[in-house]
């Protein structure tokens, strides 16, 4: 009897599924319905699960379980505390969408398996997203044949997930791998506050918009020409794409730019190995996109400030995208079992 | 029959046991012989354990195992990176130690009960001091009923310790916690360099040499009237604890010393607990004599700084000073006979 996973990745706008044995099989999507204040996200999704095994001829009895990824902090695998971007307050996810399967599967398999599937819960596991998409990086992705890594996704934001002995760290409060908001920008370069409240996180430099609101605050000070000036006066505004497309091409002023975020990134993420020492160190996100261009310079920038004993912790992109997040759902479940 | 513990705690002049059930029964230590290479460290310890335990009456199958706290990295609970202070190159310490206590055992308790205890090794557990300090304060310290904290050691280095779901994190280097090298310092605040090599570390301001350095620093460039002017003027020299004497008293200068140490302390707190999100932060060591005065001002820039889901996290001191270490060795054996 073949056992499948299903792994789930939430999203504000789209909630992605992956079906597992040990690799990624099928892959699709659903909408994220946030009306109602996300009341329908949970059963839409159990319906869409449920739906998809039918047609792939999956019955109950094969599925191992199903991990869930989450844009908010979640505690003890089950409950989260709140996710702003999709509406809800605290929630057992993991309770309540194992509930909901078992329904939908009551529904759809009928009477004829009722009898077999009586009495079997189908496992769920949830997790924050950025540690989950780290775990995924370790099972299928960057950080291969570790169990333990320190994965900083580079976006709109700056995200974070770890691993250690396996095993997501998620803390006390899910709060665990929220490194965007370490605090490590100097006076000088902090350009206003963080949406955290507070001054000088991480995510206000190395964030895509960090990058570029620093990049304003450089050009202003600086005499240096750089190509970003024509591109603001052109278009009114430049991406962080474009400082790192203008680094990449010798453009002086970017580089300094970049020279300088990722002095920040490494200093940070130096201090982070010192917290878990951990087997590598991954970079992921939209503006990891910039491959090893930054990479290089990222692990140039570790290694200059870390202490001896973590300066040579590997420093990789992360390889899976978008897919980080399902297939560490997944793992929550496979990687449970296998160390049975 | 009872089974018994002992925790050990080698440091560069003396090496500490306890003898503990749910609690510590017996205290003693003896020098540590750093001759040849350290060579004789290990042997004289299983020959102190064995001569304490055939004077309490303790047989070799009373131990539930030794736990062992070293000065330097050990990896998985074994093999120590080197201990510069001990002498010590690399070494698998609990192998090396476990088959000492069975031969010393042997000569001691002879034939009479060479039978019962043949077959049976003595598990022992090795790991670093300061993580194993940690996990003392936890079992019996300032972090009882906690599952997870972070220790920082102020002491003539920073030293830590991070105990992530009840168990030691050491990383895969042995380096996790070692706090006192993440680089925090801003240019304007550092003096001279890290032994580490570095610039900036936390040591370089928050060890007790650290505050003398830095206190003499901003007494260069400060015009404040000082109580510590004089005293250097009278000793040539002051103390850490005079600074914080000083603070206490009322001092200006020594106050704004004291403001700008606990604000770096806070920051890389609060930096640490978005890395494992723990249930308490622990202070201990010499420098933590200051009692409640410093833990406020800790707690306070703490609370400043952190980051939403973690700004509650506990402050506390720790309370343990030189037997955490025991403590925690023993623990090492106990808490794993607890979660089997």
């Amino acid at each position: 009897m073949k056992k499948w996973t299903i792994g789930v990745d939430v999203g504000g706008t789209e909630v992605k599924f992956g079906l597992f044995d040990d690799k990624l099989q099928e892959k699709w999507s659903i909408p994220t319905n946030i009306q109602d204040k996300g009341a329908h996200i949970l059963p839409e999704i159990a319906e869409s699960v449920v739906e998809r095994c039918r047609a792939s001829g999956i019955h109950k009895e094969d599925l191992a379980g199903i991990g869930i990824g989450l844009p908010g902090p979640v505690l003890g695998g089950n409950i989260v505390k709140g996710c702003v971007n999709l509406g809800w307050a605290e929630i057992p996810v993991a309770d309540e969408l194992s509930r909901l399967l078992e329904a939908a599967f009551e529904q759809k398999e009928g009477n004829s398996s009722a009898s077999v599937g009586m009495g079997t819960v189908i496992p769920v596991q949830a997790a924050n997203d950025a540690n989950v998409a780290a775990l995924g990086e370790m099972w299928l992705g960057g950080g291969k044949n570790c169990t333990s890594l320190v994965m900083v996704t580079l976006g709109t934001g700056v995200g974070g997930g770890i691993v250690t002995d396996g095993h997501i760290l998620d803390g006390v409060g899910g709060c665990a791998g929220e490194i965007g908001h370490i605090i490590c920008v100097e006076e000088e370069d902090i350009v206003g506050s963080c949406n955290c409240g507070n001054r000088g996180c991480l995510e206000q430099i190395a964030s895509a918009t960090g990058i570029v609101n620093y990049s304003r605050h450089y050009l202003d000070k600086s005499d240096i020409p750089s190509i970003l000036r024509d591109i603001l006066k052109e278009k009114e505004s430049f991406s962080a794409k474009d400082v790192l497309d203008a680094a990449k091409s010798g453009d002086g002023a970017a580089e300094q730019i970049v020279d300088k975020i990722t002095m920040y990134l490494g200093r940070v993420l130096a201090g982070i190995c010192l917290v878990v020492n951990p087997e590598c160190i991954l970079i992921g996100g939209g503006v990891s996109a910039a491959g090893e261009y930054l990479r290089a310079r990222v692990e140039q920038k570790f290694r200059e400030q870390a202490f001896p004993g973590i300066k040579d912790t590997a420093v990789r992109l992360a390889v899976l995208g978008n897919e980080a997040g399902i297939a560490g759902a997944a793992y929550m479940i496979q990687g449970k079992d296998s160390s049975l």
